[in-house]
């Protein structure tokens, strides 16, 4: 058995964020590294996911997932390395994912893990900014907003991790790709680098304007990572029989009231149109057939993704922000 | 071939409406009645369905049916007879249904009609007041809220000619029906007579509170014609996969500014819900599949509906305010 380390930070959630999250809405704690009973296993976490639905999380009220309790260590996607196994199935040296915390070391059954596979040896950073945004971008694009050849898409928040992969799984299965992003460079990376056919930015440009002359056919599929007004305008541009993929609603996770909704939903009568929300999570029992797929377009250079690396658990309270203030670009990920 | 009648009064378009209709938002025509050509029919209408849908035809804005001109006879769905044919297919004396407008006489080329059976002779009151609202009510409720035995079912403006229909189809499918609806009286009616298992007064209950009491395991399919405040109500309360199907949005139709639509649309998210608009006229190739439910039902008496019958076509400017102020129950015929 190796010599267990000292110590185990663990990122704290000490009050419930009214708005925009403050740092004091962490506290650290640091324990003595736990010691794996009987079937567990010992988890060194090495990166450290940030997600928008993180926001969520850290509110009073149940969602998908029962809120973090006050007190409790901050719940947040990790990938590490098996430290100590006490688990037959799970040997150590393997590289796990799973739900195991803001904190250095975690212990787990082994139920709630993924073990990835040895080969091909892929860095962490790709499955935390590929196969883990790619499987939402995946399921939510091709199960609920069922694309087909010669559609157009529209996707908002286009040059985050999800939003960035489902414009690209756009192109692949042949559609016409518009991306809505908040910046020049984000715009420019969609067009020049990912093959987006157009990309507007909505805090520069007459949004409606450039989305209807961007979509003289209308929107087929619009895939909805933000909420807020883009989705409004985007209602009054869908064709008949459109799908509006509800992924996410970022702009609303930090409002104290309640925001009004879009108000053309009436043309989901007119067009005869559907809006669907999903959760990935339903979706990981057929995570593989995501997996493959996207590692396949991968290694043939036709998907790409960003990373945006940010160093030390210490920075989770001020970087968690980056995902409601649009200043990372791909997937926000904390190095431990 | 039959004495031609000598005149045809016309309800005619004369002003786009800014919010409520007013009774100077149509004018009178009196024209000769119009002689067929070859191929065409001459219709005798005798009653005149009233229907929201219709303050839509009567805006500046294209929807799924151009607006009305102004200066052209207000559209609207008839019964009538075949006063004089020249079409081989339509005899004379044959009970006709169409798009033949707010007049006494009107042509026809026969491909947008729908000549009723002669058996069973029914009355036309049960051809606009249970087959037409009800093949809205079938189709929406069963193709897109695909409800399931022992769901709950709530359906907003329940006491209205497709509400009530919906919440009665959704008994005979096996579910817990909860309408909603704007008078004791009518509540009554739905309790007591279309045997809903419960009914909301909204202008006097506490929405909320009396929802969720009627709906302890959520709501798994939302009927809802009315739009507004009702659906972020119900959007709360919504179970896993539950659906909402978008029949209409009455509350908006007379808005002069856009409302602002419900806030609560990320739940559709957390349940992974779907929300779907539909529109009757995709349904009219299979109309006889819901005429033949629709009927046996209705004559083994496990289907009611109610018909409000206004007398005179002059009454058409007064009347129709009746379907957006509450103030009828049932259907809304004009008997010409």
């Amino acid at each position: 058995m190796k010599p267990a380390p000292q110590l185990n930070r663990q990122c704290i959630l000490a009050a419930r964020p009214i708005g925009r999250i403050k740092e004091t809405d962490f506290a650290w704690r640091t324990e003595p590294v736990p010691v794996p009973a009987a079937g567990q296993v010992l988890v060194h976490n090495r990166y450290l996911s940030l997600d928008p639905t993180m926001r969520g999380w850290m509110s009073e009220f149940p969602s998908y997932l029962p809120p973090v309790a006050l007190g409790a260590v901050m719940r947040g996607t990790t990938i590490g390395v098996v430290a100590q196994s006490r688990n037959p199935h799970i040997p150590e040296g393997a590289t796990v994912m799973g739900m195991l915390g803001c904190q250095d070391y975690a212990l787990s059954d082994g139920g709630d893990l993924q073990v990835l596979p040895p080969e091909p040896a892929l860095p962490p950073t790709t499955y935390l900014g590929l196969l883990l945004p790619g499987l939402t971008a995946y399921f939510g694009l091709l199960d609920i907003g069922k694309p087909q050849l010669g559609e157009t898409l529209v996707v908002t928040a286009a040059a985050g991790s999800v939003g960035s992969l489902v414009g690209q799984i756009g192109k692949l299965k042949g559609c016409r790709v518009i991306g809505i992003a908040g910046s020049a460079a984000k715009c420019a990376w969609l067009r020049e680098e990912l093959g987006f056919d157009a990309a507007i930015n909505y805090k520069t440009e007459p949004v409606f304007e450039r989305l209807q002359e961007a979509c003289p056919k209308g929107i087929d599929v619009h895939f909805e990572c933000v909420g807020g007004p883009l989705l409004d305008v985007a209602l009054t541009l869908i064709t008949c029989r459109a799908r509006i993929v509800l992924c996410g609603m970022i702009a609303l996770y930090n409002a104290t009231e309640p925001p009004p909704g879009p108000s053309a939903l009436g043309n989901l009568i007119v067009r005869r149109a559907r809006m669907e929300g999903f959760l990935v999570l339903d979706y990981l029992p057929r995570a593989e057939e995501a997996f493959a797929d996207l590692l396949r377009w991968y290694g043939e250079g036709r998907l790409h993704y960003r990373v945006d690396v940010v160093d030390g658990l210490e920075q989770v309270p001020c970087a968690i922000n980056k995902l409601f203030d649009g200043t990372n670009t791909g997937k926000l990920i904390v190095k431990l």
